[in-house]
């Protein structure tokens, strides 16, 4: 099996990141790869905020607690966050950026860093105190957030096997 | 730069697909890739049925060509077609789907196998003549597709240089 596959089939969604850091150099290649990722008649619509600083994030992750109502919401404690945003007008925003997001889970993956997709900006960019964050973060107002991707090392470093159950047809 | 790393910056959408069928090992192997794409809440609600015969294709396509008012739309003679479906009250089944198919988009790449998404069933699903197509294929009734992955071999297998324009920004 090459190396591609091999990435493909090994990703799982870490949850447990331990202390230690993502280097910048690291990010700089996942957003590379996240540039990379094809979107609907190549109008690269799509933007990528990184955020590095844990306090940064955990403002972030409090602000998304409060306003869904999960007092305590820590986002995995992770050490790194890309947001990709997108124009809300853009039609296929939304699939563009989830293929951003699949490039930098796979990235992260052979690059021995851990992933996991967060949902939880998704419906609520526009409440006052998440839009007060990412305007902050210069992200424009236009913008929406679909999906993001928290990063970090595995603690325990386990792999979990998941069973594959989607049905398959070939004609 | 590791292979992944590699396949990720190399891949580009193919439309010039020649007559060289893409061989059913090989679609075994992106079927492998789509099913172990993420899924929100590992619920893997999505679903993929492969087309290998032009005939059925050109079928669709022209029915795809008739609903859009596109006469002669041809899905670019490509050999052979997957279509993941959904659940269409999957509240994430679109971002589910756009990663899986970004799996296959890689892996097609990595056996150097061309691929193109394409969106002109996205919406039109419960056209009539669609609808019926879709389930002389057995995709659900309660299905929709967002996106498809046409395959194939490129004819002249010529290297595109896209400029990358998105905007970066890390904290």
């Amino acid at each position: 099996m090459n190396e591609t596959m091999n990435t493909i089939l090994t990703r799982r969604s870490t949850r447990d990141f331990s202390d230690k850091a993502v280097s910048r150099e690291e990010l700089e290649l996942l957003i590379k790869a996240a540039v990379h990722a094809p979107t609907a008649m190549n109008r690269q619509t799509f933007r990528f905020t990184v955020l590095t600083r844990r306090e940064d994030i955990d403002e972030l992750a409090q602000a998304i607690g409060k306003t869904l109502g999960r007092e305590g919401y820590d986002m995995y404690k992770r050490a790194a966050l890309i947001i990709p945003s997108n124009d809300r007008d853009s039609l296929y925003g939304r699939d563009d950026n989830a293929c951003a997001l699949e490039n930098i889970f796979l990235a992260a993956q052979s690059l021995g860093i851990g992933s996991v997709w967060i949902n939880q900006l998704h419906g609520i960019c526009n409440e006052p105190e998440i839009r007060k964050l990412l305007t902050k973060y210069e992200i424009p107002e236009n913008h929406v957030v679909y999906g993001m991707a928290a990063l970090g090392h595995s603690k325990s470093g386990e792999y979990r096997k998941i069973e594959r159950t989607a049905q398959v047809k070939i004609f």
